[in-house]
């Protein structure tokens, strides 16, 4: 099975995590818009693509337990806990005071790679192929980008919005996201991210933040047209909870709302939402209509870490393969609820 | 053959060329004193030992033509030309005016590895095998060393002399260096660099800065002990000019005197010097004698890159070829001059 996971940060992290259970062809789509932190710094500076959410993605691909496992199997050489190792590294950040302090290492090699290979898909090729990686990793642009918001509440006229820029402060406003843009407003998709997502046979689009690294995709033309046209099973992961910033006080049905919003045309397959943060009964009913804005089916399972608001990739890796494996048990609402 | 090579910076780089066309069996044993640049950034802000030398020698290893040969014919995987750019990367600087200009991007790689792992060994053996690189690269002491000098010249009155601290007051001092010591002055050495020295069939010692990357090996009393032991035939590579700053105007002779002033119980096989560097006649003879001082034969060739003053790798490792192999064409001075 041939997977691509669309996401960004420690949403798409769970996800591959999950992804790398049910098979090694698996294809990380990761947003390129964050401003922030160590990668902020090094698009600042460098010029280059934020390397942060494409470091995160290698290393999970890296530290998945399958990949662990593949190692130690054997494939030609021993690398000496290899994996592991690296999936660290490339997530250690420098600390102190000092110039480097917050920057993971990864993020440096990659931007290194970057400047010398001239292209970040093929530096991000070339990291796959030195550690020995199953599955891949690209940019959904092969540009970097930038967010842009129209936010209310900002104004004691509730009416009124007002467009911040910049992924931070999109992710931090005291307002409320109406509308994500990003800019440039018509960014060209990165051709093997679109190849990707038409040759696979599972997409998987989220959790994540969904403003910042779930709604871009589809405002890529390119990976919405590619999205439309391929012939993969298209799931939709909601978040387990609102995150403090950009979706605080959202519902689950209102992530559905607010996707639907920016992308109408989007057709997906199966939306999957944890049990825990829909109360059976009416919400539900509304969450089904809400699925089918998408032409999609609504899928509640028990999808969370107990007692922590993230994806349990084990948990998600067993109901999506249920999904596709056509198995009895599809925690499907309607059945469940009627 | 095993070969243990002492030195560091572009000197090192040129030996360790050299030495890869001769064997895959190579190990650097590598200064860790630099204060300047990247590397004392890096031990400033981290306390790591100071990475741009050893990061030099694994680039050296890596970029050795014979390490690039080696690797076209395979070895299990393809690296679409893995050596070469990794090399590149390694010693790729970044540029610009901001936080990170300067830094290569190898020296962040091993500085971020050797946080993780908690020791520079581990993390240079980790490199050396995900990198697939022949040889192995050693720091000479498990610490990160300054260096002292006594300096004269700074005063008016010459016969006074100062003690200045760090590599680089010591490499660009107006002043003439005396004599240099290690601070630790008693610094362990690095475990594996004794090891390597006793088990080598072949040490080359220089060429390289002489009081900051050659006379350094030859203080560090573990390093010293294990020169004095092995077996190995031990080989001392002359510089093939003075270098501004720390040797002004020292000819040839002068540096195996203060060589001999700092370690008057080391003995070495031969002393390889370049016929440019040393006209015909007298001086040689005065050459020869000082090569006594460590009861070494004298070897006089063509070493040089044309018009340039630095070793051309490939007539270094004709002339180590021959002198190992009990060649007839020994380059001695007494056949050729007498």
């Amino acid at each position: 099975m041939r997977v691509a996971a669309l996401g960004g940060g420690h949403g798409l992290y769970a996800t591959l995590t999950a992804m790398r259970y049910l098979t090694p062809d698996v294809t990380a789509v990761v947003t390129v818009a964050d401003d922030g932190g160590s990668s902020g710094r090094l698009r600042a500076e460098l010029g280059v693509i934020p390397p942060g959410d494409l470091r995160m993605a290698l290393s999970a691909l890296m530290s998945a337990p399958a990949a662990l496992e593949a190692r130690t199997d054997g494939r030609g050489r021993t690398h000496r806990g290899g994996h592991r190792l690296w999936a660290e590294t490339f997530q250690h950040r420098f600390g102190g005071r000092g110039a480097l302090a917050g920057h993971p290492v990864g993020n440096l090699l990659l931007a290194g790679l970057t400047e010398i290979l001239g292209d970040p898909v093929a530096a991000l090729d070339e990291l796959v192929e030195v550690f020995d990686i199953d599955g891949r990793v690209l940019p959904m642009s092969s540009v970097p980008l930038e967010i842009e918001a129209d936010v209310s509440g900002l104004e004691s006229d509730p009416r009124i919005s007002r467009c911040i820029r910049g992924q931070v402060a999109v992710a931090t406003t005291p307002g409320k996201v109406r509308r994500v843009r990003l800019l440039p407003t018509d960014p060209p998709a990165c051709p093997q991210a679109v190849e990707a997502i038409l040759t696979a046979d599972l997409v998987v689009l989220g959790p994540g933040s969904w403003f910042s690294s779930v709604i871009p995709h589809v405002l890529v033309p390119g990976l919405l047209n590619a999205l439309r046209e391929t012939t993969a099973r298209k799931m939709l992961f909601v978040n387990l909870a609102a995150e403090p910033g950009e979706t605080t006080g959202f519902s689950v049905e209102r992530h559905l709302h607010v996707l639907h919003a920016h992308a109408d045309v989007l057709r997906i397959d199966d939306v999957v939402v944890d049990a825990a943060s829909v109360p059976a009964g009416r919400e539900r009913d509304h969450l089904v209509r809400a699925a089918e804005m998408f032409g999609a089916q609504l899928h509640v399972g028990d999808l969370a870490v107990p007692g922590r608001p993230v994806h349990d990739p084990g948990k998600v890796a067993a109901l999506v393969g249920e999904l596709c494996e056509g198995e009895v048990s599809r925690y499907a609402v309607r059945a469940h609820e009627s």
